[in-house]
């Protein structure tokens, strides 16, 4: 169950910090560039410098994919799994899809990855994501980013709100109502956060952008967390992957993680 | 460049049917049941039966990754391409990410399999499609689905509209700016269908759900079709896909297909 190992991963490290596993072939650390199996040891490395620190591995699934590394993919879930049980691991998949083909994606996320969760594109309505939940997975519903053209859709007022704060209400009272939900949104607007986390009170948010994507990290957990002071998941990936580019890698990633862990901590912890 | 194949195609074949490949570990004909490279020899049968069918095939990704069939999905385009050079490859993801991220999206559908064009969920706005038409691939950006679920938001009124006619304006307006673009619009309803091709009179649009959906296929040629008679890819899977079970399954699929292209034939033609 998605929210319960959630939970042990909070308790566990005593940090929102998530950390995104993109490995980018074209800032593979020096002693790895060209390296047997490198997009495999990279993230291992990463993992292993960082896993007492974060609540949460994020891997991205277009980067293994992009690379024919589904099969490194499976070997690091698996490799998280047995050797760091309490961090949880969200695959970055945005799938979407209707009936049969969303029970095939919840295969490849829960099945074949091993994920405690996935996060979901919420343009095809509730019914797409029950193959999820019925796998037992958790679903975490894409509410808002902040890209350029985040707003094209995602802020066209819809009966008086955005359509982002109507994507968070659906996932709180109807996907939540069939199993492990959460949401995902931006770093970069904390006022957009606060609302979302009035409207859903509870569900974990996965917070992306912060670091290199520019969020203030602070300013987000102040606006999201929930009463408790957990209920994120606050994601970083390039500032701390390639924080380093030598044999020192590793290293300065763990570095760089302390420091991303620290900034996210709520007050009084 | 996807709008000159997919045109090429539809000239070739005189055909609007498109085969969505789907292969369904619990639906494998009996001849190919637990046989070595069952999912690339299944496709592979189907192609070869229906190639001068159709204007083209669109694998649906799903299928392949919950059965670590990747490899097989990468052989079956480059047989397509090879051997039907005239058929348009659509691969159905539904990617839709940011940035960096979406970079690697279009290298997966591009450069590793080699589709024509890639159907791409629209909630992340503009920007996030512009990687994969800088790949000089097709967007098809996904505007309208049948599922039950699909008024969750489809059906949302923001400014006097449904939310997917918006996104139909979107595509038409400003992600053509950028490439060879289309619409995903499901046939169940013709009425919406004949909407959409108003706000996008010259945008190929790709109609799933005819067959086994239920969506019936001469009213939404009539209600889709450019002036000319083309511009739809009415997408038929399972109906044509598992028409047999046993040692002429490929016959019985070819059969099938036989009568779809005549259902999605224009008035006419």
């Amino acid at each position: 169950m998605f929210h319960e190992q959630l939970e042990r991963s909070w308790r566990a490290s005593n940090s929102l910090l998530c950390i995104g596993l993109d490995p980018d072939p074209a800032r593979m650390p020096q002693p790895l560039d060209g390296a047997h199996d490198a997009v495999f040891q990279f993230c291992k490395a990463i993992v292993d410098a960082t896993a007492d620190l974060v609540c949460a591995f994020k891997p991205q699934i277009a980067y293994f994919a992009s690379q024919r590394e589904e099969p490194a993919l499976e070997r690091l879930c698996t490799y998280v799994r047995e050797r760091y049980p309490d961090v949880t691991i969200v695959l970055d998949a945005k799938r979407g899809d209707i009936g049969s083909t969303a029970e095939h994606y919840a295969r490849e996320a829960f099945r074949r990855y091993g994920a405690h969760a996935v996060t979901v594109n919420p343009y095809l309505g509730t019914d797409a994501v029950l193959p999820y939940l019925e796998h037992g997975g958790g679903v975490l519903g894409l509410c808002r980013t902040s890209n350029p053209g985040g707003d094209d859709l995602q802020a066209l007022d819809c009966g008086g709100e955005p359509l982002y704060v109507r994507v968070a209400r659906m996932v709180n009272d109807r996907w939540s109502a069939h199993g492990d939900c959460g949401l995902v949104v931006g770093a970069t607007y904390p006022d957009e956060l606060a609302t979302v986390r009035e409207v859903a009170p509870d569900l974990p948010i996965l917070v992306p952008g912060f670091g290199h994507q520019g969020g203030d990290p602070h300013a987000a957990v102040k606006a999201g967390a929930r009463a408790d002071g957990r209920g994120l998941m606050v994601s970083s990936s390039r500032a701390i992957l390639y924080a380093g580019s030598g044999d020192d890698f590793a290293e300065a990633a763990r570095n760089a993680a302390i420091d991303a862990r620290l900034a996210t901590l709520p007050d009084g912890w």
